[in-house]
């Protein structure tokens, strides 16, 4: 029997892992790697971290060799060739290069942005997205072109934009960053991601929500100025699109393969599309989540790496399974770093607790805030964490958790072990477990938007000492004063009423003050999950 | 009813966790903490912190007034008193500040240094032990009595010998590190163990392994010379005692209860001790090891936490069962850090795999190694991991994974997201579940002592470029050269052979040999996992 003839599409980070994979499972095929950049793209954070001008290394977003991958895995590499049409029938490729005949293809050609339709914009010479080494040297050249502190417009506030106004903050820039729905980061909860807004004015970023660009006024082939929907303007010298990214699907549907919804290949769970012996893998193709069992495209480095194992290997006669994503992301802005993991849906259970990355005793001022999000069984579904240290570990301890289905009792008891450099004896993790199961004291967390203005019958008490009170943010209207000291002693106060909600500015002494409460005979006393701080966030109207 | 009294013996850690549990659970309740000393003592390593010059603000290791106890708690608090007698069946304590009642007690002793016997040891002036806030103040005077960069021994290289070796480095001492056995920090591997000592030796840390004190000899109070066992002498100003902690429990033994074999207070689940009312907690019990089911004594921090939530919450009438532990131990030794979580006994299957913490093209040049430990089924059991960087992080997660009980599969495709910041695409977790699971090739990682020599009927192949060959370990003796990229023209060379075993530097390419070995048709190709640096390691024989 002849060897068999695998052919895959996409010389970027899922090709070479498809391919790779495919020699792993049959040692005789024939395995053809097409590419149409020279370049293995990295992902989008280590682009940043160029841009930003802390890493100066470029020599390392060079491309492994081809020579490489023929002599370790006898993979034939193809580079600077674009494919133009897939014949499904005949099973052939045609390519800019001449014709390739297959008896199995992987498609891999990755997502790239989406222009939005603003007039002038498209062939700006000083217009580029951020999907690519090539787009990155070519920003990298427009900057060096410019004044020393170049006004920079980004149109779009999702991981991409956030990244890249961060990046060119850092480098000096003046960045103005454009996004239409009222909160940057979707995907994040609207307190985390008026953080991110924030922490990127602090390194003098101008955020701009709830607005959308409408004409790119150009002189000659340059935008000079971009004009919003609502009549404003903002002068610029570089525009860097990250309205969002979209699969390149394209020739797969063309090929006549079924796409879904969101454009991405329909694939089952071993990336096999539905046309014969075709497999899709990578920024074409969305993965099942953990926990809704849903199909999501994340557009995550992480899960199209995974996808272009299993149909490498599946596509040289192995049977894999796509494992679920989490669609774990990490963001950076200015000092705040931000994470989820799994299920954050609105409607599942929460609870917010602050906490610090390291050991109190040792003067560090990080901190690391928690949202747990869990079913009415205290099972965690998923996790949003943010702030100024530790938030990758916590987040990943938490995606773990809720892989492996931790009960909220167990992420309490959970053994993490200690070092003061990595937080207290009682990790944020355990806090937040301990805090959010209601094994220990029936409290209830109440969130922000429901004490805005609190309800008929509902009495707010704020618990924190006079200077903490004075300091701090308002309590809500009509809040009584009571410090935690002396709770017990004015117990009559408050026992009577049905519903009781403490406040305070982090969430701690709240929580302690309605376990203390209950003890005095409060039914299911309340205390505002995160504190005042994030209230504040929280109830933020963006413009 | 009057209101239950409930007596909580010990002051620091676990005493007012147990007290404020207690006050949660029932909110009427007499209770009554008692301390001996007047600090409450944070984890071994804040101290280390401390002694090492590294954090200077002490400030924060003073205990929370007993104000807060009383008007927040309403919990009694007598400090400066220590306890000298238990009347199990009369309900009395006894102590130097009088007798007092008790419904419910709650004993916290704690644990503290077991002196060894050697002749002129005790009462030294200049011995002392780390247990204590005091004890670190203590030698903190004695080293500013002293020469500018005092010849310090330490006594013991358990967990506390080698933070307080690192932190003594650190602050310039010149410091002989004594421990009896073959390797320092018992409870890791071999390997692991060897990585820190010489970590602390390139910091100018003396380590003899298999040595044991015999005689101090004294001028007056002070301790000027140690002799060892074997005869070597070496000078001192101070003696740091380390030889292990042990849990006091003579008081509850000598009311009657009933102790274990390592002289811990024997428990039932909730805490409950053999004696009526009486419940133990902190470090004078073990608890229930997670994986293997088994009770163990960690000595850790945060598990002493964990039990005087439940001693207290149970004291008080209420229904905690403890959860069990992962015995999860983080360790600082010069540049390293070491860190182990559940079941890793060497009767496991393991696999070692090598990483980086950040992505490569960082250029970041930190390292860290994991050790899986698993079942046949690949369900992990366990893990260690070293490195000097993303070491805590990595074995929070593992710890995470093994108490989820996730196989090595699940822990191949954890989804992790992504940051360059903290690691590649392929996260070392990633890589080091893939490459132990057996599903993708069935490929047999070696270990080092198997390979030593390699047994009849085993070709070793040696992997590596020359350049690599030259500049790294020596292979085991006998081993064929042949570089990965000639690997498939020379497939003849080792086709035929029963039993092949590939080895490289970091295992990475032998791995990938095995795989395209076994493509070959080698029957469970083997390579040496961890690799040539591991390996010599683990063969390492100390004196």
């Amino acid at each position: 029997m002849a060897a068999k003839k695998i052919l895959v599409l996409g010389g970027a980070l899922s090709g070479p892992a498809a391919a790779t994979r495919a020699r792993e499972t049959d040692p005789e095929a024939e395995i053809t790697l097409v590419g149409r950049a020279k370049g293995v793209n990295p992902a989008l954070d280590a682009l940043a971290l160029r841009l930003s001008g802390e890493v100066s290394d470029s020599r390392r977003l060079e491309p492994r060799r081809p020579g490489y991958y023929r002599n370790v895995y006898g993979i034939e590499v193809k580079t600077g060739v674009t494919v133009q049409a897939i014949d499904a029938e005949k099973k052939k490729v045609k390519t800019d290069d001449g014709t390739l005949a297959y008896d199995a293809l992987v498609y891999a050609l990755g997502a790239q942005t989406v222009w939005p339709e603003v007039d002038g914009l498209e062939g700006a010479s000083n217009a580029s997205a951020l999907d690519s080494v090539k787009d990155l040297r070519r920003v990298e050249q427009l900057l060096k072109q410019g004044k020393k502190k170049p006004p920079v417009t980004i149109l779009g506030g999702g991981p991409t934009g956030v990244a890249a106004a961060d990046a060119l903050a850092r480098r000096g820039a003046k960045v103005t960053l454009v996004e239409h729905s009222r909160q940057l980061l979707p995907g994040f909860s609207a307190p985390a991601a008026a953080r991110a807004a924030k922490a990127l004015e602090a390194r003098g970023v101008e955020v701009w929500l709830s607005a959308a660009p409408d004409v790119a006024h150009r002189r000659k082939r340059r935008v000079r100025q971009i004009q919003l929907t609502d009549g404003r303007t903002v002068d610029t010298e570089l525009v860097l699109v990250a309205t969002g990214i979209a699969p390149r699907s394209e020739l797969l549907a063309e090929a006549g393969a079924e796409l879904r919804d969101d454009r991405t290949v329909a694939i089952d769970e071993r990336c096999a599309t539905t046309l014969p012996d075709v497999y899709a893998a990578g920024g074409v193709v969305a993965s099942v989540h953990a926990i809704t069992r849903k199909p999501v495209w994340t557009g995550s480095a992480a899960d199209a790496d995974k996808s272009a194992q299993v149909a490498g290997a599946n596509a040289a006669g192995g049977e894999r399974t796509l494992s679920p994503t989490l669609g774990t992301t990490i963001v950076r802005a200015g000092d705040l770093t931000l994470a989820r993991a799994g299920q954050t849906s609105p409607d599942l259970r929460i609870s917010i607790v602050p906490g610090t990355p390291t050991d109190r005793s040792l003067g560090d001022r990080s901190k690391v805030a928690l949202t747990l999000y869990f079913d009415p069984k205290e099972r965690l579904r998923g996790a949003e964490a943010f702030g100024t240290g530790g938030v990758v570990e916590r987040i990943r301890v938490l995606a773990t958790a809720a892989q492996g289905k931790l009960r909220l009792e167990q992420l309490a008891d959970l053994d993490l072990g200690h070092a003061a450099t990595h937080g207290p004896v009682r990790d944020v993790v355990n806090v937040a477990g301990r805090v959010a199961s209601r094994g220990v004291a029936p409290v209830v967390p109440w969130r922000a938007v429901d004490l805005d203005p609190p309800p008929e019958g509902v009495m707010v008490i704020d618990v924190r000492a006079s200077k903490a009170r004075k300091r701090g943010r308002n309590a809500p209207a009509g809040a009584k004063h009571i410090r935690l000291p002396r709770l017990r002693e004015k117990a009559k106060d408050f026992q009577s009423q049905k519903w009781v909600v403490f406040v305070c500015d982090t969430g701690r002494e709240a929580y302690l003050a309605a376990t203390i409460a209950h003890g005095l005979g409060v039914n299911e006393p309340g205390y505002l999950s995160g504190g005042l701080a994030h209230f504040d966030a929280e109830l933020e109207r963006p413009v």
